[in-house]
């Protein structure tokens, strides 16, 4: 599949007429038609469905089916490392993955405030596209809705998902055993110290990068191993602390992580004690957490290391009988505190 | 599936303890868990993820997938014979069906306004729970987002569908073949004007009732009539012009529409000669139009008109090999118009 660079995006004809968005783009008639045409089908490619049928026509491989939705609303559109096309589809991808599944399809939805200027949805669709591309997976069907100004801020995105998951593969919360050994992608806290820097325009010394990407081949890549993984879960809001907190829940187990494990960057580090923050809080949008067997763990981390999204993967705790539905965690000095699943979000808007 | 009775919906603790949304019931914490457990989980019943994985898992039939998406943001939220919870559900089931497919699960994404009432809130997931067991379609995973007031307004939702469309079933709009019978499934106009004069505060007399209604059950009766159905589509965001003219376009083919054969209800035809606008532009929640061989349309009729939401159904024109891409409407005085497609909506955010 080619998909035209849009690195220097201007609005083709007969879309330079309209260098701002206008309620009639989302209105189903000759606007929207244009907007499909000359921006959504270059972008996308052949697969997307053109607005001919209303809805795309897939033929999966055997198996059972993983279905996953998200909405996108970071702010801003574009931060270090990457913008809300990319989450949209790296998002929607690891929904997908963290189930043990292989994407087959996405859908795109937008809802766009009147105004939004031309180039900047230009923008997000290339990257789109491209984050689609580097994926391996389709975008197959789209709407695209207008909002009156002042009725959203600017652009939201919604993908919704279709994976399918392999044979045999059981991934699910529950599945959390006493004596799991509980294996880390990298480094956490990237893509929110990203976008609060750029929201913020907070300099930490360093900038942080948003460590946005799709995790669903790393995911093949482990399954290949041969191994039983019992539970996958990205850590994006509430970070690594609130995915821990949801699998101790769900699988009425402990877990206690050893804080000196914990790979934490310099400029994540230093921007969290700056701002009082807690980095097992800050949302991650590439990186997974892994529960397998003890005997299993050495497998699973050799084929991490071997794959660009898991090269820094390491087992930093594990799952115990004790403190069932707790997480705890084992400071450098001998100390325990428990992690609490957070009330809100401690940085808003964060994807 | 057992739904509760939400009609005198009020917040259930601890979602008492907050009468307006909060940032963070956005947040993937503690709050967001709580909105998940005792509104969405008890609302859309047991199918629903609860939040435990990050995907659905589905067991399709064998068969090929239709996928679909759409966003509302429908303004006001309620309104004569339906709400945005109704559109949400039935809105993604006609896209499948219009497909030629039987859905088997819909995603349901929220974005939400920071101090949404929760009654409010409330009583669209009713809405929703209701319409999808009136569908028999299980509302499977799903996705809240929280923006700071001002971001957005009140409320978006965007729902995904995925159905199956049985073996043998080709439906598509570049079917249409000279000679087809173009079938119209009863009134148009009314969902249109009846979110119109709520929002505008119009009184026309006899006051439209919107017509949102699940299609895929009359979609299977009619393929049940073992009908060759070459095309199908629900006229909404640009009413029965926009589908005529883009299923011309897409079959290269013309289409003749006799306009005293269009069922137009007195409360559509009384509004739209008070505000100059044309019945063949108004949206439409519950109604299709159907392209079947001439030799084939007594049968389909007769199968619509057993099903409750087929009753009204008639013919309403033909498919010519004239003016190819070009939609003619015949007046009632013997002269001919051009029926064309709309640059946007004539009404936005009808849907």
């Amino acid at each position: 599949m080619t998909v035209p660079d849009f690195s220097d995006w201007v609005c083709p004809l007969p879309l330079r007429n309209y260098d701002r968005i206008v309620l009639g783009h989302g209105g189903g008639g000759r606007l929207s038609a244009e907007l499909i045409e000359h921006l959504f089908v270059p972008a996308f490619g052949p697969n997307v469905d053109r607005g001919l049928r209303d809805s795309a026509i897939l033929v999966p491989p055997k198996g059972v089916l993983a279905f996953s939705t998200d909405s996108y609303v970071v702010r801003p559109l574009f931060f270090a490392g990457g913008s809300i096309g990319d989450l949209a589809v790296n998002g929607t991808i690891n929904d997908l993955a963290m189930s043990g599944a292989q994407p087959i399809a996405l859908s795109c939805a937008f809802i766009l405030e009147e105004g939004l200027e031309m180039a900047v949805l230009g923008r997000v669709v290339d990257h789109i596209a491209r984050a689609a591309r580097v994926a391996g997976v389709s975008i197959v069907t789209g709407d695209t809705k207008v909002v009156n100004r002042g009725a959203a801020d600017g652009m939201f995105i919604n993908t919704a998902g279709v994976g399918v998951i392999p044979d045999g593969v059981d991934i699910s919360p529950d599945r959390a055993t006493p004596g799991d050994v509980v294996i880390l992608s990298g480094d956490i806290g990237l893509h929110g110290m990203a976008v609060l820097s750029e929201r913020e325009g907070i300099e930490f010394g360093t900038t942080a990068s948003s460590d946005s990407a799709p995790l669903h081949d790393l995911v093949r890549t482990m399954l290949d191993a041969n191994a039983d993984l019992h539970v996958l879960r990205d850590p994006t809001r509430g970070g690594l602390a609130a995915s821990l907190c949801e699998i101790a829940a769900a699988a009425d187990v402990g877990i206690v992580v050893d804080e000196s494990l914990l790979p934490v960057p310099d400029e994540v580090r230093a921007a969290c004690s700056l701002l009082g923050l807690d980095p097992m809080h800050i949302a991650n949008e590439g990186k997974l957490i892994a529960f397998v067997a003890p005997d299993e763990a050495d497998a699973v981390l050799t084929a991490m290391h071997d794959h660009e999204h898991g090269a820094g993967a390491r087992a930093i705790g594990s799952v115990v009988e004790d403190h069932p539905g707790m997480v705890i965690v084992r400071t450098p000095f001998g100390a325990s505190r428990v992690v609490d699943l957070p009330m809100g979000e401690v940085l808003p808007r964060i994807c």
